[in-house]
């Protein structure tokens, strides 16, 4: 028998080995599974999320007791509290930079000016320019992953694929030195992206213990290993990010649930709102600590918060005409924004940053040094405007006083009673121009022609940075955009509907989250974010009006800015809605044909070596005999834990029996830590493996290693109900198998209810009972579904 | 051939037979298969949410074109909308109607005690019983579901089970009306709690189109009739609900995510916060238009919005104690005030309430009349203290001035200038009550005696009254407790931590804040929704350090409010996360032995009519068999679907043989709406139908009318994969089959992205060509997947 076995297991090879295509045609076939090659080289691997339930995982659960249940959620609750406390401090850290170094520029080009606007331009334009450089040489050299937003890429990790690099230390190393590089410098961007992929590289590097690769790291740390605690670690990390960016707890734990996150849980909310309020904690202590002048230029700027509970108190009917418009012209300009980006980006990708990092470098330079002239020289064009008649209660000066921030900003002014409404936007760090934008009791201050002078140049400088090799945000540019066109409608609001109770400042808001809808389609987190920034939440309905508008007009035209990127990136999002085109479909359709590539349970090791070798899948069914010698599919083995097999050779046999599944050390040769894969990185590669040619002779038995019960789904089944499942848990491999011959039973809600809710007069007594059923539960501890597999099928 | 069908066909139901109990036995094995029984006799039913691929869906499906799905959007946005402005203009109407009565009894019992204080006891207190009376008998005698809060049956309906009557149009009518009663004739509970389910009813009636029962609905609205449409609107309403209740649009949105659905797409996301829009323009126009006095008293008190926008700026770290404390308080008082209420309930259903609605009604006024002794007498028993020092600009007069809402309330005292401080906020509206106890500049107004004595008694009164048969919402007695609590404990910090800048009414919301946290345990939503009704948002970080200081405690003795009030009333919700031993439990020993009655693709109708007989079953496999007489499993039909074709005969055949697929009339015998089941009621029952002798000796050939792909599990698979895939994809019915022989196919993340992402360069021209690809596929459509099993098999 034992024979027929080895004889079967040679066999099913052998049909393995017909089906793998051979190697011209490899390389259309690699990607088969699991695998997606990107356009620039760098490849995506899917995240296992799944628990793979082999011998390793069964033994660790069994040595596991209550206790350690407790110990985990103890240290869950840790590592948000650590994943708040080090997200606030980097947005300190971030925000503090930026601002002296931006404080610091401007008051050195002001006091400058005052003698030749030349020296002072060049000044102005050589610290800009250091900056960007500092920025993009840091991204470049060290940290290629840093570059953009990389809300796409941690979008795509939860979402399951891993794009590798994006949580390393050195990215977030690179993403904190970079933004207060590319912030500071005075470019179109923000550091709100940056802030929220810092927080979700704390999270991931905590999450391991530290670095592997820097040996910072501590074993006692190392209880999340699997994609899936990473998972929900990464997902409190982005909530922390933007928590950290706006001071909005609530807005993070929101965007973190609609923008970011594919799967969600509702114990995860409640750790995700732990980790906002710690931020929101953190960042506060910073900034009273800062009040008291130990930061420089920080206690003024620095973290956004435009306050505008002085604003309009009210709105009347006919004011949600002009609201529509541009919620309209937020959608409009949105969806433009999203589209020339894409093209931008997507030239810049297949032609510009093909040619190396020194291209990458001279043109960030050079988007620097465009940005320094317009910002400079636009304003020197612009004629001054005299200050309006001064009300000493509003504590609003004009001009401002020489180095403080505030409107009315003299700049290139002949008289000192004037004011220069354009510099006042453009000349400044751009939370102060938003503030200024929103500043309310401030009607006129502003032309309109120097607002839609500043919204095109802004516009096209937005669009020609977004791509360059620096960290950047998108949400602050896009207040900027926003809240310029908001402000242009609230003036001729002002002019037409001549009423006294219409700030222009609201109108900016409005704009801003116009354009936020529009190019990011975000609602419920975008609306709260708006208004904890704000800190006016009588404009939540208007917010909301304006929010809807502005989704559905951009929606008309094309996706949301992160989808459009994260496509463009080769990142393969799983919507959560099925094609529609998939209803006419079957599972059987999709997966093609003759593609599985199947090992036997007991296999040699040279067999393993040239399967892995010939192609590049993830997965391999693993299929018995029974035996009456009907095949029988036992499970699914990972490509990466061959790999570890492999490596560690101490599971080679000689023989090609099965091996005894009571053998005593069996169950210890390996324990789970062995087979979990490292974050962002590529793990072990086959040529890395050396064998010796005795090795190859030898036999492994599969059957601990395997996933014992991957899910499957009838051959015939309609694809709309396969993406679900495959979506909504988060599955990396599914099975198609011929549909059953008999039904051995039917699970319906009431076999899930293991408590019992039929009899409420012993409630109390049942609940005794009940607690009682784990322990008689727990004997089956002893009795690990596998070993039925073992001995069943020998 | 043919009749080896028939004979398989005949041996399957006698095998089926014989595994079916017999009637001594039934009983107990009823409820095997999604029928819960409920203690009270009514009776608990899964769901379907999962899509029935039968031939008349895919028939439906492959007539729709993309004109349709354009059609169906539009439908659920103009549902969305109707959804928001009914449950809009069904809250204005509640709280005209609450706070009419209320105002009215209130201004009509002062203007008696002017002259008889027992003249106005008895007025007071035969105002509150005819309206309590009224309540209670619109309840009991009209629409038993309607008493209670709802919440916990709409969270069961979300989570997949439906009580029978939970969504009629009585059940809508007895919920507004009741709670004009209920909360109107001062009982302590509130009217959140049915506005929630209010929504909800207001929903699903929008849904079906109207009540069938009635025959109030229109056929253009019945497009979605399926339980997965409805869950989407039920969610929608329940949104509506809480933003109606709370004026707190993203607070409604969080709460539906948080506390009440077990799903949630991002699509829906958008469309509930639409939804909630819509609510706040409603009610804030409803609110202009009393302003100008159209609505009685309506105009002063009315929506609960609590403004302490003019409370407390900042807070020191000495605060964070006190407010720990709170915290520690709510956890404990709320875990006490679960266990109450559920021993009392528990005691009401199984002695009081079994005794008929004679005694309920009784029950209801016996509680009325003691909650008017308590908040009459005890006042008259405090000693009035003298108004304080007044200071015009704070608009606070002392006393008040009759007939109008406010603090300082003369009642039985002496003099003029004097105020009784337990009326204040005993003999009040509870809204006019909490609003008291949050208001700012008001320190000393209360003692700590008279605090303790209305805490003591208004929990007694809260936990007393829940579960009468009125409808009931916890929220604002939750209120009117945490925040007579949480002033106590701010004047003790007023009055040990000396310091000006703070407020007792700020210490008030943190506690209202701890005990809803401690009771319900919801955390993001409720912080929002606390954020939201007293309209300031620098509180926040204090109110989630509380939240999550009072839940945490809370959690520590039992579970949330919601949860313990379903799972006595014997809802089987299924929480989100498996439990910790179904590691150890495989599928088939969850689904136990023996129990699985199948049938053969054409059966007799005879055997049809004893299966359902005999058993409650509500999913039976049908098996079929090869030409080389090996047995498949075709599918799953339902109970409910077979009772329809019983009914309508027009598929009874005369032979055992199979039908022919291509049969021209198949199709249009039935359509899906036929198959839909009405909402919240029992559908069809087999004991209705009459078949005469010669039906029963027909066949049916059931193949046209299974889902032919239901999930399926193998038998050895860890319980806990099982529990997942049955939560996550709200399943009824799951299949449990032996391990497969083959694997066809492996399915990965690449087989399902159908757009492709691989090259950038051809972006353009590969969306146009993706864009073709749905028409190629529509080709499909003309061969539905159940036609190849119709041919197969043959």
């Amino acid at each position: 028998m034992l024979s027929n076995h080895f004889q079967n297991g040679v066999e099913t090879v052998r049909h393995a080995w017909s089906r793998i295509p051979n190697s011209e045609e490899s390389q259309f076939v690699d990607d088969a599974v699991g695998l997606v090659r990107k356009s620039d080289g760098s490849s995506v691997e899917s995240l296992d999320y799944e628990v793979i339930e082999n011998f390793a995982y069964r033994e660790e659960q069994a040595r596991r007791g209550k206790l350690y249940v407790s110990y985990l959620l103890v240290v869950k609750w840790l590592f948000a509290l650590l994943i708040g406390i080090g997200t606030g401090l980097a947005a300190v850290f971030i925000n503090l930079s930026v601002e002296n170094f931006a404080g610091w520029k401007f008051s050195l080009t002001f006091s400058i000016i005052q003698k030749s606007y030349i020296a002072g331009f060049l000044l102005y334009a050589l610290i800009n320019l250091v900056l960007v450089f500092s920025s993009v040489y840091i991204v470049t050299q060290f940290a290629p992953a840093a570059a953009g937003s990389g809300i796409p890429e941690i979008k795509g990790y939860l979402n399951g694929v891993d794009i590798h690099g994006i949580l390393l230390l050195r990215t977030l190393i690179g993403k904190i030195f970079g933004s207060i590089g590319s912030v500071g410098g005075g470019l179109a961007l923000g550091k709100e992206g940056p802030l929220v992929h810092t927080g979700a590289c704390i999270a991931s590097l905590l999450g391991q213990g530290g670095s592997t690769k820097y040996h910072i790291n501590s074993r006692w740390f190392q209880v999340f290993r699997s994609d899936r605690d990473r998972r929900d670690l990464v997902t409190c990390g982005c909530a922390a990010g933007v928590a950290a960016a706006f001071r909005a707890p609530v807005g993070g734990v929101l965007f973190a649930l609609e923008e970011v996150t594919s799967w969600w849980r509702s114990q995860l909310m409640w750790r995700v709102f732990f980790t906002s309020a710690i931020v929101a904690v953190v960042v506060r202590t910073a900034m009273g600590w800062c009040k008291n002048g130990n930061c420089g230029h920080f206690g003024s700027g620095g973290f956004i918060i435009w306050d505008i509970s002085d604003g309009q108190e009210d709105y009347s009917f006919a004011e949600l005409l002009p609201m529509a418009i541009i919620g309209v012209i937020g959608g409009l300009l949105g969806a433009l924004f999203n589209q020339l980006t894409l093209y931008i980006s997507s030239w810049r990708r297949n032609h510009l940053h093909k040619k190396g990092s020194r291209v990458k470098i001279i043109e960030a330079c050079l988007v620097s040094l465009l940005t320094s002239i317009i910002s400079f020289c636009l304003p020197l064009l612009r004629e001054c405007s005299p200050c309006p008649e001064s009300d000493p209660t509003s504590g609003i000066e004009c001009p401002r006083p020489p180095g403080m921030y505030g409107n009315y900003v003299n700049f290139f002014c002949s008289s000192d009673k004037e004011y220069n409404d354009l510099a006042t936007i453009f000349f400044n760090t751009q939370d102060d121009a938003i503030r200024n934008l929103f500043s309310a009791k401030t009607i006129h201050e502003y032309s309109s022609q120097s607002l839609l002078t500043f919204l095109v140049m802004f516009y096209s400088l937005a669009v020609l940075t977004f791509g360059t090799a620096v960290p950047a945000g998108q949400f602050v540019p896009g207040i900027m955009i926003g809240s310029t066109y908001g402000r242009l409608v609230g003036m001729f609001v002002v002019k037409y509907y001549k009423k006294l109770n219409i700030e222009e400042g609201t109108y900016a808001l409005l704009g801003a989250a116009s354009f936020l809808g529009g190019s990011m389609r975000m609602t419920v987190s975008l609306c709260v974010i708006m208004v904890e920034i704000t800190n006016n939440l009588k404009l939540l309905p208007l917010i909301m009006l304006v929010l809807l508008i502005s989704k559905a007009v951009g929606d008309a035209f094309n996706e949301g800015l992160y989808e459009e990127q994260a496509r463009l990136r080769g990142i393969p999002l799983l919507e959560s809605r099925p094609k529609y085109e998939m209803r006419n479909m079957t599972a059987k359709e999709a997966c093609g044909s003759g593609r599985v590539i199947s090992l036997p349970r007991v296999v040699k090791v040279s067999d393993v070596v040239s399967i892995l070798r010939s192609n590049k899948h993830n997965g391999f069914p693993v299929i018995d005999h029974t035996r009456s010698g009907e095949s029988l599919v036992i499970g699914l083995v990972l490509r990466s834990h061959l790999l570890v097999i492999l490596q560690s050779k101490v599971d080679f046999q000689h023989s090609p029996l099965l091996s005894d599944p009571r053998g005593g050390d069996r169950s210890i040769r390996h324990d789970s830590h062995e087979f979990a894969k490292p974050v962002s990185s590529k793990g072990i590669c086959i040529d890395d493996i050396h064998l010796s040619p005795d090795d190859l002779e030898m036999y492994i038995d599969l059957a601990p290693f395997l996933n014992p019960s991957p899910y499957i789904v009838p051959e015939d089944m309609s694809l709309t109900k396969v993406y679900n499942l495959f979506r909504q848990l988060g599955l990396r491999h599914l099975f198609v198998v011929p549909r059953p011959s008999r039904v051995l039973g039917l699970i319906t809600r009431k076999d899930l209810m293991i408590e019992d809710t039929e009899n409420v007069n012993t409630l109390e007594l049942q609940n005794r009972h009940h607690n009682k059923r784990p322990t008689t539960r727990n004997s089956d501890v002893e009795r690990p579904l596998l070993n039925g597999l073992l001995v069943g099928s020998e």
